[in-house]
């Protein structure tokens, strides 16, 4: 299955200059009794995803938005949490092919009260997906809402519920 | 498919004095690169809405609840939201009678800090559903809980997911 | 269907000295327009449950995690949050064997702003959910996150989505 530009999703990756990051690292003396993702049947449901570096630590920065984390700052962190939660996807299927449609996206921003902007936050996410997967597989219904506190007092966290083939 | 006193939803609608409202309007700059709603075999997913005038435009008052929004402002604003999320059904599925029934509602309050009366807020959404379309339809799981903030600094946001027929 | 030690899942609450609480009892005056359990076909999605005592009221603590309500108190609350979302899901199924497999859970703390460690309020709800049903049918994707307020100013709500057999 290709995108609109008959790239696979992971050429598309290579030739937007991004790459996928390793597994998560938490901190020493934490446990994730949870799957990354929970494989059943024709549907995939991704956990919480954080932005991560490229070995899978966790990325900073970290705190509120945008008091201590800019829109800007925030927008990357949403994109980057949005390439683990694939990464995560790809390791969990063996492979984004088997992806056919995404359903939803839950943008978490760990936003000042009242910030109005959590829309703006994670729009880039929701436009990687589609330059990644193309419009048909890619389109999703989206909720970006601002939370009093994230895990690891992280600025964004994201999840996913998919389509998948068996 | 009928409701309990046999008519059509588009029909209990305009019976209850209510109408379905355009689509929403953002403010200018803003894209929203999203599916209002994601249709997919036998799912429909709703993304988050919030209250809109009958033009789409966005409805006042804007706000933390209870502080800067009372709890009836927001009751209605609930409700409003929910006609809105109904009518982005309407215009996904081509009329509302291929929702077969309602799973899970989601919603969002745009809460000061420790505000124990969510529930209250949308239960006036609830009931709207059932209303509109019968207790067997209508019923549906539900989690109202209080945000930091919401997009635009909306008082409230509803999301649902529907089973639908092809 | 056995967990691993060859004990149904109702004798392995049992056998942890834990018991599922009678339904939850609402304050005088409030209605819950909603399902706690919503069943369809080969899914069952259960409403947000807090914590409560085994004649169904709410149980204490409520407020803030950690300043009004402490890290283990919270804990505590969720395995409470969880065994009472397990209740709902035992009377709406007519027993738990027909629960085949775990799909996500939601956990929501009401939590001080920046509170970092959500992940590790709702660590015991997880590994319950796996102590009682085994890794293959237990297992879940799961968000844990921090709200500004939640029904009745409990510490905890919990939300799930299960596979169910027909």
């Amino acid at each position: 299955m290709d995108t609109a530009e008959g790239l696979s999703v992971e050429e598309r990756i290579a030739a937007l200059g991004l790459a996928l990051p390793e597994p998560g690292v938490v901190p020493p003396g934490v446990t994730l009794p949870f799957s990354w993702v929970r494989v059943r049947g024709d549907r995939a449901y991704a956990s919480g995803h954080g932005p991560l570096n490229r070995d899978g630590t966790m990325a900073p920065p970290f705190g509120k938005v945008p008091s201590e984390v800019s829109l800007e700052q925030a927008q990357a962190a949403a994109k980057s949490a949005t390439l683990a939660l694939i990464a995560s996807l790809h390791r969990a299927l063996g492979g984004l092919e088997r992806v056919t449609a995404w359903l939803t996206l839950t943008g978490c921003v760990n936003a000042d009260p009242s910030y109005p902007q959590t829309t703006l936050v994670f729009n880039p996410a929701s436009e990687l997906i589609i330059d990644l997967f193309g419009e048909d597989r890619g389109r999703h219904a989206r909720t970006a809402l601002g939370y009093a506190a994230l895990p690891f007092n992280l600025p964004v966290i994201v999840a996913a519920e998919v389509e998948i083939s068996d």
